[in-house]
This record gives structure tokens, C-alpha cells and sequence, in this order.
């Protein structure tokens, strides 16, 4: 598919190279607005400008919402006041809302200048929910229906409001306060008997969420439910917006993007990597890698204690790495587990005794044989001493254990104490097992070697 | 939401207790199926088998549909063989199989002759496809339209036949081979005028996939289109199945855990954390943690060789563990961006001299700054001499650029060579910089400080 949208990009750029327009207008009509929007992420500015002014108003305000922000400004500016007002017009709030946050003071001011009064009013109420928040990615435009309305008023109300509407398939039934007293699917509707009223067959028992809601907890209820959308209401119990479902997969898809990052020590932040200048990549991991590396001073102070046993005996110091990086893969292993299966969901705070005593028994399973293969290799291919094996093999059991429980107990405590548990991974983690595993390698050295 | 969900749990446990079961059928039908799945894992089996028999005929099968594989198992050997063919009738094909894939052989075959023949059949032809192909995910209840019929007749024909379909919104339009000729939604039938045909309305510029097609890169069609389904064709072209979007998410939200467990060095497998056994989690762990700590082996021998080096200058050993980490945190960083951005289709293997050009600033800066605060670090903290801190911090700065360079490489030459890129993360990223550390780190040494 891939390689055929590239061929289809190849042919458009000969059409605007010889300005063949028309043939242009009905090859790039027949595209997607996610497509046409890869295209001009790939074509010079002024054949943007100039293709977008043959796009269809939908297709082209659907075009602009898939941009990146970079290319929605130029856009903008060169837009005409006439033409940016028949973008916005397109456009849902939820949309104009995700553009207005990314985009600088005076086109944020042009923006807002050339939006109706009441959109104004709503995209000021929009930011100024926590960006966090069910909120901040709800959109206004949804059916709202009355439990009075037959099914074939219904209908009509859809065929004549559903025009701008993000979703008509799932419909909500207010009262006169805009109480939100049932939901009803056009599936339901359809397959209806037609007699009735939507009061008779919209389904009372509604799922919502609340305006300040965690946007990463709505999107997970619109997937646990299989929902299409999901209503948000204020603290009045009214019913002020939708959370729909194509929103909910960014919201979970950002957020496994965030897990991963702040798991490997980067600061997240929402821009793809690309378009990420190297200041800001910089900042986003200069202070973790400072953090870490200052934090390494505990082991340094370890092996400098220690100095006396490593003169002692030599051969210890080189197996100082294999100790350190196998601590740190068995604990970001756990970590890794109990992160995900805590933002999933599928663990909870009240099953840190299980966690912990399941990975009790794992961990020793996996010391076990990792010091017996260790233990073989260090007498036949190594050929150290039987004690120095035995001093390094022990070591590795107690390790892998010391690993297991820091990192299945400290994700599930942050979660505790409402902290991201995403931070308690492989890099914080390995500092502490790093520590341990010189403490304990030197005290059974010095235990079994008497040095 | 969750604790008013508690409430409703122990409200209904005791009306299970003291046998009330009018109540209980009330208050259990006001649930969703995932939250009434949720409360069968929390009740004993059988208080499941009982309550499970009050549900309403498509309540039960949607119930069935979300519960854990055991609490499935142990229903299907309750049931009558009445009772497992109304279950049975009531499910989408594409739940029955992702069922069947999780039950012992017994249970299948029981699960086989119980389905329609027509069942059966189908069934056997999606378990033939790939498990991580578009084929094995998708479902065949979808609604097909003719281009000749008339909106009424369409609605008409929705009408009879869509209580049966997992989506009506997205309907298909075939010709009499069954190829694929256009695609109309729900909201376009409903918003057009009545008078016209499905083949005036559709649009024929349908996007489709191919049943062998990898799932993920479907998903992410889905995705990327805002689709609520996706029509998967065979060879022929001719329509066979649908992916919809909540099997979307899913296979979506199932990768990137795949994809955080392969970079923390375990090898997936589909069951959540606290439902696979120790044996099980220590298979998933134990070759990776093997293969890391044998192939330390590299850093043990390029310790040993530096003997002299070190005992002739003790202060050096202090470092190792900080160097190391340092230099594994900072690729760890770069791998995890650049495999995120590959899987999210955001970075091509043709972006590999962008990333590196990058990467190596991004590496300058990073190893700057880190290389001077450990300078001021070393000379007032540690007191160490001038030339040790000199050597200690040109070798972060080269550890952290070949760090970053290491990071950013492999797993963009991984996907070329079409091996996950995840692979290529942290543990094994890790075990390279800590060689490519300790020689950098002696070699500095031997020439600044003549040892």
C-alpha cells in the first residue's frame, strides 16, 4: 500500500512540475485527507498552498487537521482572512483547539479573531481545562436527542444537525436541563420497531466521565466497553461533550510513547523525534543522564572502600561488570512487567504481596541457573579458583533476588504514593542494584577469601 | 468510577449470600459485560455458573466474550450442550476464534461440534491464516450492499440482516464476484437525499488490506484513517472480513507491550503478568539474561588484560561502574526513541543519516556537559589528581557519543535486515558500551598517564 501511495506522490509532483492542474485536481481528490496530508509534508510550500486551494472545503479543513503544526502555520499565513474563516468553519473544536496549542501567540490571535463568537467562547472554555483532562480532547459537536422524540423525529433531527457533528452513531438523550438520562446507538434505532419513542429504547444505565477526568483513565473505559464515544459531564451532571473513540487511540497510543521514554530516562514531550531540534533533545535527557551519573558516586565510594580486598585479589574486579549489568537486566526485566501491568490496569496496589511473591520464586529460578552456568564457566573456561567461583556465583543468586524484589516493589509503591511508576525503571533501578551488587560481592569476598 | 464499581460488587456478593435473586438479576443486567466479566473473576465459580444463567442470551455471550481463558474454560464445562450452542450461536466468529486459540484440545473439539457447519468451516479458515496476519483478527459479520439499491432498499436490507453484524456503520458495497466496489457509511445514507442509489452515494476510492497483511500494520491503517473498520480482501480481490476498530486497539495496545518487553530483554508471550506461572515467567526471562551475562565475557577479558593498569593506578576502578552506566543509560535513550519512532512508522531506514547526524550533536552536548560537571566533580569532590580527571572525562565524552551512535544504528539496521528493532534496546545496546567503555577507558588511561 505503501509503496503505491508513493507512486501515486510521484505522478502528482510531475502534474504540479507541468502544471497540469486538472489532471492534478482529480488525481488528488481520489486521496485520503491523511494522505494528502503526507503529500504536502513532502512537496515544496507554494505547491501546498496551491494544491490545497483545489481540495474540497471538507476535505480541505480535514487535510489542515492532519498536518504537522509547522506546515498548518505556513499555511495559515498565507491564507486570506476570507480563507482561514472557511477553514475554521470546517473544523470540529476539539480540532481547533489541538491546532491552538500548538501554535504561536499571533496566529493563536488570528485564529481566534476569524472564529464565530460562540466557537470563541468554546475554545476558551476547552483551554482552559487541564491539558491532561477528559476536557481538553472532548468535542461539543455530538446528537443530542430527547426521550419524547419518536424514531422517524429522531431520524429527521440527525439528517438535519448530524452535518457537523463528529459522530451520529451514538446519540444521548438530555432533558430539558441537559441531564444526560440515556444513550441510544442508530443501530439501535435502525433496527427499532418504529413505532416507538427513543424513550423506549435508549439504555438508561449510561457510562460517563467527568470534564477533569484523566484523559489516559477515559480512553482506557472507551476500550474496556468497546464504546464508539463517551459522554463527559460537568460537576452539575450535565452533559457538555463527547471523548470519541479515534481520540481515545492517540490518548493510548501518546501514552505508551510516554511510558517508554520516561522508562529509558527521557523527558517526554509531544513532538516526534524528527521534529525534535537538538536543543530540545538535548534537555529532554541531560537531566537524567546528570542525575544518574552523579548518583553513580555511591558505587564509587563502594569500590574505594574496597580497595584493600581488590589488591588483595584482582580477578574480582573483572567480574565486577557481568555482576552489575545482570542485576540491572534482571530488575528492569520486573520493572518493565509490573510498570505496563500497572498503567494497564491488570495490577493493582493490593497485589504487591502476590507481585512480590511471585518474583521471590522467579528470581530464584533465574539466580539459580544463572550461577550454575556461571559457576561451570568460571571453573572450565575461566579457570579461576573454586572459591573466587564460589564468591562470584553466590553473589549473582543474591543479586538477581535483590534485583527482582527492588524492581517489582518500587513501580507498585510510586503507583502508591502517586507517582508515575513508569520512572522506577531500568535506569533508576540499575543505579540501586549496581549499589547492592558491590556490597554484596565484596562482603562475601571478604567472607569466603578473608580478605 | 471504579470504587462506585466495588460498591455494586459487594452489593451484589451479598445478595448472592443470602439467595436474592430477583434483586441480584436486576441489579447484574444494569451491567456492562466488561464490568459483569469483571465481577466473575471475583466471585466463586459457582455463583459465576448461576448468575451467568440469569443473563439475558446476547448480555451472556458479550460477558463470555471479555472473561480471563480459565473462568471461559470452566464455564464451557458447566454448560449443557444446550447451553454452550446458545453461547455459541450468539458470539461474532472472530471472538470464537480468539477463544478456541486459548482452550486445551478437549474444549475446542467440544466448541467445534457444537457450531453451525457454516461455523465450523469459517472458523477453520481463519485459524489457517498467520497469527499476526489481518486474517486471523478479522470477523465476516459485516453488512455487504449492492451499487444498484436504492437508499430504502439498503436501509431495508441493514434492517434485516444487521442484528447479527459487529458493525453496520461502515457497510460494503460488492458486485456479484464479491469484489470489493465501493465503501458508504451509515451517516452518508443517513445525510444524503432518499431518492438516490448506494452507487451514487459510495466512494469508491476504498482502502482495503490484504487477509495476509501483518495485523499491526493494519491497526495502525485504522489508525491513521480514522476508520471505524477496514474491508481485508484475498488475492482475488474479492471481500472476505472486516477488522473493526476495537480489535484494532487491541492489537495496538498489545504491541507496544510487546514492544516494552522485547527492549527490557523478555520474550512475550499474550497472557497478563499475574496469570502466567513462575516456570513460564522464568522461560520468558532466562535465555536473555544468559545470553547478556555470557557475553560479558567480553568486559571480564578486557578487565583482565588492564590488570596492570589498574593496580598501578587503584583510583581508575572506582569509575568503571559510573562510565558504564553512563554510557548504557545514554544509548538506552537514543535505541528507545528510534524504535518507538520505527514502530510508529515516524522514522524510515531512508532517515538513518538524519538520526545519525543528530544524534552525534545531540551526543556532543549531552557528553559536554556530563564531562564537565564530573570534571568540577572529580577536582573538589573526589580530590582526585588533575590527570585522572582528565582521563575519566574525555572517556565520557567518547563513551557517550559512541553510546549514542550504537543506539541510533542498530536498530534502524535491524528493521532494514527485518529483525524487531526492539531487540536492539537497552540490555543489549548496553553490553556493547560497557566493552566499548572499558577499552576507550584504558587505552585514554595508558597515554595520558603512561601505564
Amino acid at each position: 500500500m505503501n509503496e503505491e501511495l508513493e507512486l501515486i506522490f510521484e505522478e502528482i509532483k510531475t502534474l504540479l512540475a507541468e502544471r497540469k492542474y486538472a489532471q492534478l485536481y482529480s488525481r488528488v481528490k481520489e486521496l485520503q485527507p491523511a494522505d494528502i496530508a503526507l503529500l504536502f509534508e513532502d512537496i515544496p510550500m507554494e505547491d501546498v498552498i496551491l494544491t490545497f486551494r483545489l481540495l474540497p472545503k471538507d476535505t480541505a479543513a480535514e487535510t489542515f487537521v492532519e498536518l504537522e503544526p509547522d506546515r498548518q502555520m505556513l499555511l495559515i499565513s498565507a491564507f486570506s482572512d476570507a480563507e482561514l474563516k472557511a477553514v475554521l468553519d470546517e473544523l470540529y473544536l476539539d480540532d481547533t483547539v489541538d491546532i491552538i496549542e500548538e501554535m504561536p501567540a499571533n496566529v493563536v490571535r488570528r485564529i481566534i479573531r476569524y472564529s464565530s463568537p460562540e466557537m470563541r467562547q468554546n475554545i476558551n472554555e476547552i483551554l482552559n481545562f487541564p491539558t491532561d483532562s477528559a476536557g481538553s480532547i472532548m468535542t461539543i459537536e455530538f446528537v443530542d436527542l430527547r426521550a419524547e422524540m419518536t424514531l422517524d423525529e429522531a431520524f429527521e433531527h440527525i439528517r438535519t444537525t448530524g452535518w457537523d457533528k463528529e459522530t451520529i452513531y451514538t446519540c444521548y438523550v438530555i432533558d430539558a436541563d441537559r441531564h444526560l438520562e440515556g444513550v441510544v446507538t442508530v443501530q439501535q434505532m435502525l433496527l427499532a420497531e418504529r413505532s416507538g419513542t427513543i424513550g423506549e429504547i435508549m439504555d438508561r444505565n449510561v457510562i460517563s466521565c467527568k470534564t477533569g477526568d484523566d484523559k489516559v483513565e477515559v480512553a482506557q473505559t472507551l476500550n474496556k466497553y468497546d464504546f464508539l464515544a463517551l459522554p463527559v459531564v460537568d460537576n452539575e451532571e450535565r452533559l457538555v461533550g463527547i471523548v470519541t473513540i479515534d481520540d481515545a487511540i492517540d490518548v493510548l497510543t501518546e501514552d505508551a510513547t510516554e511510558d517508554m521514554e520516561i522508562m529509558a530516562a527521557i523527558t517526554p514531550i509531544e513532538k516526534t523525534y524528527l521534529r525534535t531540534g537538538i536543543f530540545e533533545t538535548w534537555k529532554q535527557r541531560i537531566p537524567w543522564l546528570l542525575l544518574l551519573m552523579l548518583s553513580s558516586t555511591f558505587t564509587q565510594k563502594i569500590i574505594t572502600a574496597a580497595e584493600d580486598a581488590l589488591s588483595a585479589c584482582v580477578a574480582l574486579t573483572a567480574f565486577i561488570p557481568m555482576l552489575m549489568g545482570t542485576g540491572g537486566n534482571a530488575g528492569g526485566q520486573v520493572s518493565v512487567t509490573v510498570i505496563r501491568g500497572l498503567s494497564l490496569d491488570e495490577i493493582d496496589f493490593g497485589d504487591w504481596f502476590r507481585v512480590l511473591w511471585k518474583e521471590l520464586r522467579v528470581s530464584l529460578l533465574c539466580g539459580g541457573t544463572l550461577a550454575a552456568a556461571n559457576f561451570v564457566k568460571l571453573l572450565f573456561i575461566d579457570r579461576v579458583t573454586l572459591s573466587v567461583a564460589g564468591v562470584v556465583s553466590i553473589t549473582l543468586v543474591v543479586v538477581v533476588i535483590a534485583a527482582k524484589i527492588v524492581g517489582c516493589l518500587l513501580p507498585i509503591a510510586a503507583k502508591r504514593i502517586r507517582l508515575d511508576p513508569a520512572v522506577m525503571a531500568s535506569p533508576f533501578i540499575t543505579t540501586i542494584v549496581d549499589a547492592l551488587a558491590l556490597l554484596t560481592y565484596f562482603r562475601i569476598a571478604s567472607l569466603m577469601l578473608g580478605i
